[in-house]
């Protein structure tokens, strides 16, 4: 008997016909002899649709307080009707808000973190031979009130229980079959893998593979619980998410990611002193703009030039800033540019072997591709192109680094 | 400096245009210097959408615990749209579901009962000059487990905060102007009360002046909370329900109500023996059947026909019945009427006047109107009577005993 916990996102639970779906995979799940906690989020368009109510009664900037109120509905909702149904097909359920269940988070209202959870009332309705359906994304803080956990809470609530119930897997349920390579409507020679290690997923998912949200890997990395990606609508195997030694086949590149979001802004001729990059990168960070890649380059004159990515969207705010800044250090000038795309491989394999990232470099020459600007970590080495090479650069490296299935150290390198 | 409890039901808060509004009316209580709890139902349609979905997944029964988690989150949402627009208007505000209002009742799911109310975290917002914004119908059994109130729930749950906190006004907002003498749309001359007792309120919500539940008015009752029925769209005072000693104005009748959907079921020739009565009505109320008025006749032969009413919806499962059970008992036969209607008189003025009823009897009498069933209590005289001639009967009762403003004994009794 295994403690599995199973979270399904907004789309799993959407209509009634899905919620039912979801109540019938439970409840195999149940008969097979397993103890479940079913972790689920709104159903598709419920948050959505609560924000603008809140938007539009609570001005620009609604009470963070009771947005959490607010969006806490849409996850009670699910619950309900899914512990209604696993009931109706015969199986012993029980529905846990995030109060419930003993999720307490800090006091930051509309991105919580997690500090705490209670599980002895989980436990009583696992060992009473039930289901625990509970609410994702929300939790409460010391004094009861209700708190939510931004973006990819609900992967977070999922991988987080898991974790406090020592649970032998997490399943993310999803509509795509589970991690891939690169992503197949770019590149049909994209496979999915059948393990990956927390770390690859981490560069994988951070990088715009959008299978996972970040904290929820981190929180299973700390803990050591396997997580199972897989599909809602297929019995398949997914792709399992877990210890590096437990990765088996080593390529040396798992995957070729690609985001199309960011914009680069460059400030030009800065003099190489102490505390420019604080004075930059201060007021960025004040403003709540996330900035991705940084970049900075010492020429031979002392002075340098400076390059950051941001969101698209944060373009025009990251924009003013950075002329600002540029003004007060008495740099040369400022350019941005939202034509560009950070294409990156991937790889636990790469980090015993110098080399991979020249030969990265040496593809996209090949194909007469320009690098804009290069940033590496340990399982990583991402890069800045023109926009309009996107596709070009991803399948040549897909193509060179995966479908070659290269698994040895490289001699070239 | 008053404590006001207003209650804002479905309609008041059906859309955003609508919270806005009774943010306004919230601030301007609380700008003149009072106090403010504000409890509030589900916008108008949320409940309704919420069963079809619980009727949906959970199939015919669905799980009544679930039901609570499920329907809870209407008002949840409501509170905290409201609380956002208060806020928005500058005042400090904060929501609170049941369980975080300290509601406490018992285990009873979708129609539990108030068992205790801990007022401290409604107070303290109170007492830093904060307006409360409670979730009507819902609360928190002693496991923390979600219930609801039932059909009137709101009504009940905002009496109940006004007990507690010992209010000097729980004010129920409506889209009518008060409560009147009898249905304006059927009597042009009826007219708003500015006082009632709650007494007689008790005899005119129970016969179908849907303003306030009865739950409600029982609970004011017993603490002597005044309720001020109004208007959610006009500024003017509505209708006052309080103890009978503040009633200035003693009129003989101060209402006539009426009820179109009960049905009639009658077992003629019943054997008169100890035991009938229960054998007939012990399997209605299993079943579940709500009964009304029962009349029951010994004639000289010593057999007695046997006359109740109930729903008009519950009319054919109530004749089932009674055709088994007279078959048992050996009664004569069964007979029912869907097409009747009961029409009542309600005043505190009657009860210490024989001859109302004499006069009841005799309007109708002069108008050709048979009465069917008569049954009465300290306070009211309800006849029945056949269903097409309902209009004519109220506008003769109002016309007679309203109307004429009859407040002295009289000697025709």
């Amino acid at each position: 008997m295994s403690l599995i916990v199973q979270k399904y996102g907004g789309t799993s639970v959407g209509d009634p016909d899905r919620i039912r779906n979801v109540a019938r995979r439970v409840v195999e799940t149940a008969a097979a002899g397993h103890q479940v906690v079913v972790c689920v989020s709104a159903m598709s368009g419920e948050t959505n649709a609560l924000v603008a109510l809140a938007d539009e009664l609570g001005g620009e900037r609604p009470d963070a307080r009771e947005v959490d109120v607010l969006l806490a509905t849409g996850e009670q909702k699910t619950i309900a009707l899914l512990a209604m149904a696993i009931k109706r097909l015969g199986r012993e359920a029980r529905s846990f808000t995030g109060g419930q269940m003993g999720m307490r988070t800090d006091r930051d209202h509309t991105r919580a973190r997690i500090q705490d959870i209670d599980t002895v009332a989980l436990r009583a309705v696992l060992d009473g031979g039930g289901v625990a359906v509970i609410a994702g994304f929300q939790g409460v803080d010391a004094d009861g009130n209700i708190t939510t956990l931004g973006r990819g809470g609900s992967d977070t609530s999922a991988v987080a229980v898991a974790c406090a119930l020592q649970a032998d897997v997490c399943e993310i349920y999803t509509d795509v079959d589970g991690v891939f390579t690169t992503d197949p409507n770019l590149v049909p020679a994209a496979h999915k893998l059948e393990r990956v290690s927390y770390e690859e997923m981490l560069e994988m998912a951070s990088l715009g593979a959008k299978v996972l949200q970040i904290r929820s890997v981190k929180f299973a990395m700390r803990y050591g619980v396997p997580i199972h990606v897989r599909s809602s609508f297929k019995p398949d195997e997914g792709t399992w998410v877990v210890r590096e030694e437990e990765v088996m086949e080593r390529l040396v590149v798992s995957g070729v990611t690609y985001n199309r979001n960011e914009a680069k802004v460059r400030i030009k001729g800065v003099k190489d002193q102490p505390g420019v990059a604080g004075r930059l990168f201060t007021p960025l960070s004040d403003a709540g703009i996330v900035v991705d890649m940084i970049v900075q380059n010492l020429s031979s004159d002392g002075s340098t030039d400076m390059t950051f990515t941001v969101p698209v969207a944060e373009h025009d705010r990251a924009l003013d800033i950075a002329n600002q800044v540029a003004g007060e250090i008495g740099a040369a000038g400022v350019e941005s540019d939202e034509k560009i795309a950070k294409v990156s491989i991937v790889g636990l394999g790469m980090q015993d072997h110098a080399g991979v990232a020249a030969r990265m470099f040496r593809v996209l020459a090949d194909e007469g591709i320009n690098i804009q600007l290069i940033s590496t970590s340990e399982i990583k080495v991402s890069v800045v192109i023109e926009e309009k090479y996107t596709e070009l650069a991803v399948r040549a490296l897909h193509s060179a680094f995966v479908e070659s299935g290269a698994q040895e150290p490289r001699a070239e390198a």
